[in-house]
């Protein structure tokens, strides 16, 4: 299969780092393909820049909808995930949603460890919105900014083990869940020095892109995630407009 | 005061209806002015327009941040509402909570009377986002789209009754929140056939700014509505990149 | 409009310290009258003293149904308040809920700073009952009694900054609701000091009844607030009759 | 042990009626007295007369709070409930709740089956402070008023199977709990007709008080239920007065 | 009335400190006797043995199930309760739902004080399973294994008290709840240190089944609880055999 | 990988249709075996039954633990799932979990088409214990039991579609999770009947057991599924004698 995966943060070193984690896990048979949007903030630190990687998310998305078989939105809020749902016939997974299902399986609850503390009420919720509150110990910040994260690896790493050692021994986590996607390199590491499955979103969207292919199924189109009602988008790109054809 | 109303769908004449409801109800003392952005959905029924219309809505507000005491987001999904909140010091108010918390004060629980039968689990996400789901009787959908309701005010007025009643009746509803702006001139007349309390959201909007400016509270700016991050915003416009500064 | 705004604790000086601040923030059409029952506990700190000044308030309100045009409980448990709803025809508010629901438009959570440690467990029942948990980041109690702080209103200052403080530092609170009708008077000096937006539920209660006055919304009573059922009170006062005539 | 059974509704007839239940269903060794309050409704079919009600039986209790090892609050709105814990330091029990705790242990899930359409939103905020959500199917109503049950039992029987055999076939439910103490002495005949486990609150409760008793254990009084603050009660009665002494 | 505790430890001496348990808070009237199944873990600290255990005491149950007037099931986890309710016709309690239960008549919250820290997810899946997340303070592990509480009652004693003390005082626990049926011999000894009503669930079983008998109510068949289908059990034993003939 | 399929129904027939859907959706170099106990019930369809499931499966798990990469536990209850987790140190999924977690990457809410009533507020149960209600639109039973499923495929696609439609149409569902393992060879054409995503378990646990093998991580094993306290296991089979050592 093919996918897609859209980095909403426009950073290209942050994107390619995003393409060799989504590379290393997927399948050999799958193709994968990693971009950026051609507009946008650098990093996504909060609602302002959200909103607008939403748009832009939902945009590169649609001007690709026929030439994959599955698009990964990469970024720990999930941007624009449910306006892509409804752009395209094929399955697009966000990789908060991907890493919390998939760490339902392998522990009764998990943290997520993200960057900055004005993160955490964003993310407590996208888990309520994921309905997954009852599985949620905790959500950890860090002093850590997106592109801070690829500056420096090393201190990277260490913070994230430090708030991930907190979640495990003060909030009962079992497992941790890298709530920044260019967190995901340092799943590995991170999981070695602290004895619990550590999940990177990327590596687990790729992954239930692949089940789902497999599988046969794809979002549904009875609700929610309709195709959008044919109409008028005043000013907006010919890949927007095309989304509402 | 002065509050500036955004209408996210781009229809001049709902505009303007929207214009005229929240003059209606604002006070002798306070100056409203109702635009809509530049760009984006002639009208939002899905996550796809509300993605699209969050990023236009939170544009038309950065552009005019020094300009207005307060700002209302018109259309009831709330979109770009925390992301409005970052990029301005002054009190932003959605109309869907507005209308739900006003309810909560004449009334045990509600009911979102909305329009196409796609929005009924957007708007319970959005009840849940906003943590009133205790206080929800239930979304009940009309087969209206959003700019029918102004093309046939009539047609309008008796589906929202009809779904309106049913709340009541069959689902417990003690008021009726009017799930769409357009629906807004039509709430007196809903409420004399309903007998119970019916909100339109931008009447609720205009009141709550106005009780914050009295009362001397804006946004709190500690956490989830903290000023976005300084950084680079890749291909955006004047405005966008002028609420990042 | 004209308010009664009713202080279910039997303290004269309490009373007056409401009257001012409600008057404070009213706007300049709307009268304000302040009183307190003619009988119950001279201060509120536990289920007992609620529940004699529930019946005081309901009868102290059916007293004066005809005269105002709506009604504030004063004191943050909100005694009475469902029984007032079904005596009278106008709107009346509770200064806890009043302050919640405000709250949640310029916060993601708050906090409520009260008295006693006895009182948290019944505020948390009242934060559930109104629905608003998932706003609500931590109750946190003072050392103060209900009287202390207009006996050294320093002191209270300096202990309601103090829980603030670690209302927002450790339980994620981005505003603070003051838990008790007599900490109104210090709002404006604990939101300097927290750099968060205070609620009175006083002032809140005040700007909600305007607001539903200008919108010409009333209590919901097809169903929890109908009127009383008629029938006999047996050796009860003539305001209590009354109200169920 | 000696039990005061409260009937906060001031009806000779369901006060002897609830006796008799009460009665019934106690040990052999167990003394159980009966009474209403002096003052206060004749019926409770709303908040306002749950608010008296609930005034008029913590003074009863206050009364008596040296008398007796035990106290029934005999009213499905538990009023008062609370309030009494504070003023004596033997267990009180609210029939609404020993109904619904003893329910969990032979049912998955119980339904209410109660009187007017009008105590419903109070019946499921009751449940929810009870914190028992999870465990309910639903509230039914009946058309019946309390009185009228003991006027025509025949009719109430009638109304109550078939209201508890659409919670029954409808609702998911495996219990019924009956919604009012005048309900009471129907309890067996509605359990033959239904072919369910079906409570009556009083005898529950009765109950609960013996297994305490036999337990050794009483009212926690660390926080939620600590005695009255020692204050002044303006204009109360003596029993209302000593209750705080 | 004659009840059957089945300890679902197979430990002797834990057996015997149940039944004396059991005994001592047993009516005159009330016949008990307790024994542990034939096989199964000799003290269950996890899921595994839960499982088991859950097998050993449905069997030990069925086998009897025509001998008794009631079933405590007492591990705290309340291993096989559902289905123990599916092989007889009289009532089943588990120790686990039966304090918790009785807690809720004498305090606004509870907390559970346990043995290894392992155990701390299955208790709050079971608190979640009843239902009473909204009642449950917190649940506290002690560095205990189930066998050593009877190896060294003092130490035991100590770090029950311990745990206790700091539910009490920092998770607003107003009473606690025993977590293994091996702490109820320290029930009171924890109660006069703590200054809280303590609970062992064993108990709080007995007397709940002496009221479900006195009452006259027993396990509802309807759903959850129906007599096993009739069929086919591969290689079980006769008990098993006998329970779904 | 290896896979160990363990469907807890002794049914052969059951068992050999569950392994060629578990074969027909692994990939190429999956290798899946698929047995049932030795001893337990021909099919699950109540709480008993599931109890000795539960023990047998974990049995037949332990017994294998070293032989395979992961195990599927394949009975729409999950029994033993915990318990099998504590017992190997490779990925354990049940159905239930991965059906459920996988339709939330389709669908905004899904629903459970299952067997016989009496099954409903199990499922109810499992769904509440995975943390997962705020997803779930209904739990909708047939007439069928299990074996009838096999007996006649064709009755059984024909009730499934029915109840399927009227979870999409009245409950507001977007994919339907089937709640029986034997149901899973009708998964496909369901979702061609209905025209939303359907889910078999079994395809989705198989699924994910090799996307956690391609990521590298296993069951956490630092609190609910640590290895079994080291303890005597009596009366028990070498296989269960072996987990605990």
């Amino acid at each position: 299969m093919k996918i897609l995966v859209v980095n909403p943060n426009t950073s290209p070193e942050m994107t390619a780092d995003i393409g060799r984690a989504a590379k290393k896990y997927a399948r050999g048979d799958t193709e994968v393909v990693t971009v950026c949007p051609s507009w946008g903030p650098r990093s996504i630190e909060g609602h302002f820049e959200e909103a607008l990687a939403a748009t832009a998310t939902v945009e590169t998305i649609a001007a690709s909808r026929d030439d994959y078989d599955g698009f990964v939105v990469a970024c720990y809020g999930d941007p624009g995930l449910a306006a892509a749902r409804e752009v395209t016939q094929v399955p697009v997974v966000g990789i908060a949603e991907a890493s919390m299902l998939m760490a339902c399986t392998v522990a009764h609850t998990f943290s997520i460890v993200t960057v900055l503390p004005r993160i955490v009420p964003m993310l407590h919720d996208l888990v309520r919105t994921n309905g997954l509150e009852p599985r949620l110990a905790s959500v950890r910040a860090t002093p850590l900014s997106v592109l801070q994260i690829e500056e420096d690896p090393g201190r990277a790493e260490k913070e994230i083990v430090a708030a991930g050692r907190r979640a495990i021994e003060e909030d009962g986590a079992e497992a941790i869940c890298l709530g920044c996607a260019g967190m995901g390199p340092l799943d590995k590491a991170v999981q070695r020095a602290l004895g619990v499955p550590v999940f990177d979103g990327v590596a687990a969207a790729v992954k239930m892109l692949e089940s789902l292919a497999d599988y046969g199924v794809t979002t549904s189109k009875v609700a929610a995630y309709r195709d959008p009602e044919p109409k008028e988008l005043v000013n907006c790109s010919p890949a927007l407009q095309g989304a509402a054809r």
